[in-house]
């Protein structure tokens, strides 16, 4: 089959021809539909993340996956509910089960587990092996470009906005920020309209363009951040919405600069929390973070659960997209864009799976676009 | 009455006598019979508030304050249950009532609020007058360095580690640490032990002197970190508990070290809660902040209700005191020994009421130790 | 002024002209513009509250009110923002504000607390003295029968719903349940709607005219439960939803049939909540109660900041209504009306309070509807 | 190998000697070392669960199960860490593992899960086959005595307490009360004595020898309910504790009695949490539960993170029983005593595993006692 491998940091991925994966016998092979391309790609390239993870290279990166499945394991059990030919996507986390963080469903921070792409082979190729309890169904068909994404664009912010749902902050009189309008951010705006009982959704973000589709996904307001001090935000935010202070606020992007804008704005009692990991330092001050009472969540990918809610959310046709879709030829091409910030909304390689033969042997053809 | 007053930032107090306060028709009029020193004096006077408090000058510091009730302002109900000569603490923050923070009890975060000390009168004055909400009658009287430590130092750690309890990270097999090892500190593992429900306690601190009476207040592992690494702490840990990560923390010094370190230990999907103020500065590392699912409270002095309960183990016999009693002429001494870092435990201004008379005449033999 | 009152147990009320009241210094004055007719208004006339509340006749119901500030009294602060002239509604729980509850500001459960039109005189008068801090100002005008019943029947169920959602069972894969489309049911509904974060929002009742109302209100399905069984309910629930479980419901009616139902419908690890009072027994099997880990909540009227929320939601245009405008001389037939169950939605006792002179005399035409 | 086996409802067990049972590949044969005896070993062959739990006879009963590991499936992980002659104990929840439930680690109340004794063969046998996710290995050897209660007795009541401490109701200024005095009201006492931060904790029971263990256990007050109403029994409370009301509640009876008790004496936003199961109905009035908002919660058994945390408790010694010793073969007799109240504490059938050989030949010797 073909797939895209990473053989050490900042290079191109190569695009070359490996064996089929086999799989265990409680795994499920997984024919790739639409993978989706993270930012975090670009960050295991360059290195971000080599004090965390240690791969052994070659690695087939992409972690956002959705396919059919092409075979099932021995062990897989009949209550899992899945048959040759399913649509489904695959949940990234994967613990070791034992652990607390596993034994209350969050695989995705045991310290044992694993994330395909980033170890595991990922979904840069055209078949991907996947323990059978990490796969969700989709009962009602989608496009590949709409399911690879909710994957980890599409369920990050949703599990970040329910830390914020949790913490008592979003309600018919609240000010709830998303900082950030690209690939986290674009989603995130739609589950602060979906989950904040109400409250006056404001998106920060320094692209007008990307701004505009927030505002079509359901910004009650938008404010861009270019160039533009604290107290230059602060009096736009009272101009828009009456009100000086964020109640809660979600950060896509993991700036510096958005973390201190958003604490700079947060009202007492104000809970934030991150997703976003494009910078590395948290340096805000303390005083007004204590006396505020301010309380700050780091939230990581999602887990099974949140996956399942965000598909349903899908099904009902109730997540708009942003999606540019890719050939997988062109992966390093798309990679640099994503590098650049030049991509509006998500890329995602589509794989032609309708020409795909159910004896394992590949097409080749891919999606052009 | 005499009055130690402060007449601009960076200046010793200055001891004086002045008119004794007139009390409104909802207020009670106060003797003091003990005021707690604190840290934030010092800081007050050394103008660390000063870009969040505007005084007018001269103001009279001292926040931590008991005393008697010496006279009832015409309004105040029957339902408040006071009456002259009764032993009362003073609840510090004084809110404006009706905005959202004092509907639901934290008048200590309200916007438009006070406290006692850093506005209104404080304790540093023979008489302060208090709004009659604010009071809280002890029933089964205790001494005044006993009780007026707890409105501040004593209670301050109390609801930190309430916000532990509540985030579901305390319980039998949890390890939970407290940073530093003074004022608060030497409060904040007696509630370490009494609200962790069967967690580990560990200290960390510099000062060993400090650290044997944290051992002595019920601290199950002491760690004193000077001139350690974060992997020496860490390997320490293990040593102690078995464990290499921390599950809670509180951190009662504030400094920009104890923070990288109480976040360098922490164990994934652990909370760490913030009430010291020695230094100005968060600043960690964002990725395992994001990627452990940490959560961070700031936490800010405490409310009516914390203190109420605190009272309520006081009276019960369940908090050891390390105290300092002292006289108010020595005032300004006691301030720079503060400063220094020299004081161990709490030092309390003791004044002699029983020579008061009844007719607002002031006794000024005050208290030797 | 004009006041029907009530002089004993299962009599009329005595529609009469009596002293306007006076006001206290820290009471605001308000010329009663609308006023909701509640079932709990039959329910205190024929006595089921007589065990717990022991009012001294006579006394004028009517706790949903909304009126204009007619007069202010010397000690209300400025920082309350009333002047004469402004639309108001009134918060119905009069608590002592020193107890627990109040502490809170769930001051509607105060043990020593008290609510209009249930010993203090209520809304069925042209005016009715209120403390201060209980008025809400309404900033964006709206109808008077819009705003009255917001007061208990728009803000009970809302407060109810706000627990299932602290419960963390609604989200976009759940099915909630609402017991009820009369007064209470026909807001629970829309705030169903509005708060659970995409569930499956279904309606139970017996009255198919209300149950299509629901409908128009938002719920996504509706069953009609007459002469139903539990089994037939279940297969409903199934067809209609795909699932044969709540996993969340709020009954607003309280008859021992629909807490039955209710439980008897629950999911493992479901959560009930309790608002509705028309039956006044609970009697459910144990077994299922603990095997299922059910949660039971009782929810009782809302709180100053509940109302809030609410009326912000009101004044974004978010709340429809039901309203039969009534006159204030008809009040004994619709309370009959209403113990029949006739009225569908809400009967709002409309007043011509532009006819009032502000000299305190009183308009006495009614408005015709 | 010996089993005690049920072949129908509401006849003596029959002890017999049956093959040792077969494992599967991820299974742990388990040599039992101690069995708790259980009143709902009783209810199970009383007929109590007939319409909840459908098994086939035979069954082996006996839930509550600590023994030594005897032999390992070939698919267990080493990650696991267990090895032949661990000493173990048994979380008795054994769920689908892909459910909503059992993806939260609550795979005790899974839809499709099963108890060993209640179906898949349990531990009133010298052998019990067991899923290896379902061991908990025992670090610092207990007796067997102490540890076999703890996987129900000890452990249901642990789970029950968090419930309401979650629930915020616990804190020093609090009064909690614990209905009933035996297996699991022992050990109730004292986990309220560890978890709920200071309150005041009364224990409710009709037998005086077991309410005596009660305060030994630690209970500040004891309250024997024979013969006295309603009121006698809050004027009781008054007397012990200062205070009319229970903030929480634990009921480990379960009678319509014990809950309506609990109820009456509930304060304003109280909480009440049932893991008792003696009688079959919940008949309380629903005004008061209503209007106090009160808050009812189910709690069943415990899952494994409730029991490794009661585990480590019991190694750190902060765990008294009191235990009955019994034999093998009298456990006809002693689910006798059980059914008429007669036991003190929990009955423990010990066998002697000493004697046991490492070839799967069982040693017949039971322990006398």
């Amino acid at each position: 089959m073909l797939a895209a491998r990473m053989y050490g940091y900042k290079q191109p991925l190569v695009l070359e021809d490996v064996e089929t994966p086999q799989i265990s016998s409680t795994q499920v092979l997984v024919r790739v539909g639409g993978a989706g391309m993270c930012r975090s790609d670009v960050q295991l390239i360059d290195g971000y993340f080599e004090g965390a993870i240690k791969p052994k290279f070659p690695i087939t990166p992409g972690h956002e996956i959705a396919g059919l499945v092409e075979a099932i394991g021995d062990d897989v059990p009949e209550t899992a509910k899945l048959a040759i030919g399913d649509q489904v996507v695959v949940a990234a986390g994967w613990g070791d089960g034992i652990c607390r963080q596993c034994r209350v469903g969050n695989e995705q921070i045991c310290e044992h587990g694993s994330w395909p792409g980033f170890g595991p082979p990922g979904g840069y190729a055209e078949f991907v092996p996947v323990p059978y309890r990490q796969l969700i169904r989709v009962e009602k068909k989608l496009k590949w470009e709409e399911l690879a994404p909710l994957t980890d664009a599409g369920v990050t912010p949703y599990r970040g906005i329910k830390k914020l749902r949790a913490a008592g902050v979003l309600g018919p009189d609240r000010v709830m920020a998303v900082f950030g309008a690209s690939g986290l951010g674009s989603y995130a705006v739609q589950y602060a309209k979906l989950l904040s009982s109400g409250a006056t959704v404001v998106v920060f973000a320094r692209n007008q363009e990307k701004l505009a589709i927030a505002k079509e996904r359901g910004a009650d307001c938008i404010i861009n951040t270019r160039d533009k001090s604290l107290n230059d935000l602060r009096n736009e935010l009272v101009r828009l919405t009456g009100k000086a202070k964020l109640d809660a606020a979600i950060d896509c992007v993991g700036a510096v600069e958005t973390i201190q804008t958003g604490f700079g704005l947060l009202a007492t009692a104000g809970a934030f929390v991150s997703v976003g990991l494009v910078g590395n330092r948290i340096d805000i001050p303390l005083f007004p973070f204590t006396a505020g009472e301010f309380t700050y969540h780091g939230s990581f990918w999602a887990n099974y659960s949140d996956l399942q809610e965000v598909l349903t959310l899908a099904q009902q046709g109730k997540i708009q997209h942003s999606i540019k879709r890719s050939r997988f030829q062109d992966i390093n091409e798309n990679l640099e864009m994503l590098r650049r910030g030049d991509i509006i909304g998500r890329a995602v390689i589509v794989f032609d799976v309708n020409a795909a033969t159910p004896d394992h042997k590949v097409g080749r053809d891919l999606v052009s676009v």
